[in-house]
């Protein structure tokens, strides 16, 4: 059983899972495992894996559209090296300082690879979930898609003090506060924005038209992207953790006045029976299977 | 730097950490992470694992004196088995429900190693911290110590139905809130006492004289130890997850009538100049150090 298919086991399993974070009694929780092998390219700084770490669960705090209250993170690594650790309690710190939470600590745990596990709080009366997108409704993404696609590139290519500046993201808490009063549908593009337009479609029975060259691609795409590379990239990549929302077009921009970051109006929800299109051509469900 | 080391780092880092859970705004959260080398001898069942781990970071929140609202658990394996992870869930889940708690998922990743990270969730006004024991005080331990000593010995001899039993616990949510309003200092016993009465010591600035005939020895114990044997495993094996608590001797009747487990009087509090010790004789500050 694939990662996939094993979620999807488990939703079923669990009346409270299935979105990017459980809500229960108002309280947000989710939690995510990264390592080494998988999320941490050579040369990412511990200080960098401790606030990509934490900012991945606060992106999902986020994405329900809630304030983040708290967050913890398991450290586990062969061996403890004071200066690592601190680096990375002190990037795990500044990313919940960046969006008002408090980091309060967490586990240590010898492990043969350097292992983070991470679960943030929020609280929330009204959630927003992956369901309720309408035909009508505008598709909007945050911010930009592409820096962790980038970086990667220059990770490989040695230039790490660049790579570790876009590996490093800031969790869209506000902007999902913004977002939340009309938005019909929420998730992060943590999985690439091509496979969290089929989420949304799936938990939303609806289909998308999205027009490519409406896509916030990030110029540092463009800087690494062979030619005409650049949009495959900034849509099945990944690992980015924008907020893909759905809402009302004539709340737009009540929308844009209250998020502090660029939201970019992509296309629009169609009927389940159009699928998910770009520039009117079926697009793929690729992207980000978390390893 | 060895993991207590890195511990005592991180608590001077973080003003939250230091504790069995962080507390913010009456918010009780903890992390764990377990991994198959360490915590799951061969033998272990996925629902036990599944029950432990939940089970160990409930406990954290039962030492804080909190009922718990939620906890979530991220399940890392180099395969997903559909029978292995549904046995998992359901540990976690009967786990939770035995203390009135809700589990609500958490993430899968790919790993090397059975790997487990778990975060429970609580809500107290008043947490009952490590410092606050005072000379004259009695100290408490709940139900009975050992329970995992030997259920390693039993794992060893192959008798695996058996040692699953002993290896799944009750999270003392109950107790914990019956002692909370009377208990001076709390922790869990998952280090073994005598290291747990030591972290007390040291928090609160006391000594304890414990009087080893009190020491309530799980009667597992007695059915694996060797002749003389079996207090030494009780008191510094640990992995068990009983709460050790201090309170005033006169509260010591109205605590007992609100939890709903036995609850052994071991010993008093004394000057921290008198240091700790059993019968008369200084108690060693050794037990399992968490790998």
């Amino acid at each position: 059983m694939d990662e996939r298919a094993a979620l999807a086991l488990l939703s079923d399993e669990l009346a409270a899972a299935g979105d990017d974070a459980a809500v229960v009694d108002g309280l947000v929780v989710t939690t995510d495992m990264l390592h080494d092998r998988t999320d941490f390219p050579a040369g990412t700084t511990r200080y960098t894996a401790g606030w990509r770490a934490v900012g991945a669960s606060l992106s999902d705090v986020a994405a329900m559209g809630a304030p983040a209250t708290a967050a913890v993170a398991a450290y586990a690594a062969p061996t403890f090296d004071r200066d690592e650790l601190l680096a990375f309690v002190r990037g795990a710190s500044d990313v919940c300082e960046r969006v008002d939470t408090e980091y309060v600590g967490g586990d240590l745990d010898g492990h043969d690879e350097f292992t983070v596990s991470t679960t943030a709080i929020g609280r929330t009366d009204d959630p927003v979930p992956r369901s309720g997108a309408r035909p009508g409704d505008v598709v909007c993404v945050t911010g930009t898609l592409g820096r962790s696609a980038a970086a990667l590139r220059l990770f490989d290519r040695g230039r790490t003090d660049r790579a570790n500046d876009l590996f490093r993201f800031e969790p869209r808490i506000a902007a999902g506060q913004g977002l939340a009063p009309h938005a019909t549908a929420m998730m992060d593009s943590s999985d690439g924005l091509a496979r969290s337009l089929h989420q949304l479609a799936e938990a939303s029975d609806c289909g998308f038209a999205i027009e490519s060259d409406r896509v916030p691609i990030d110029d540092a795409v463009r800087e690494v992207a062979d030619d005409g590379e650049a949009l495959e990239l900034a849509t099945t990549f990944g690992e980015d953790f924008e907020l893909v929302a759905t809402l009302p077009e004539e709340a737009l921009s009540a929308v844009r006045d209250a998020t502090d970051v660029p939201l970019a109006a992509i296309g629009s929800v169609r009927e389940a029976g159009d699928g998910v299109t770009m520039d009117g051509e079926a697009l793929a469900d690729r992207g980000y299977t978390h390893g």
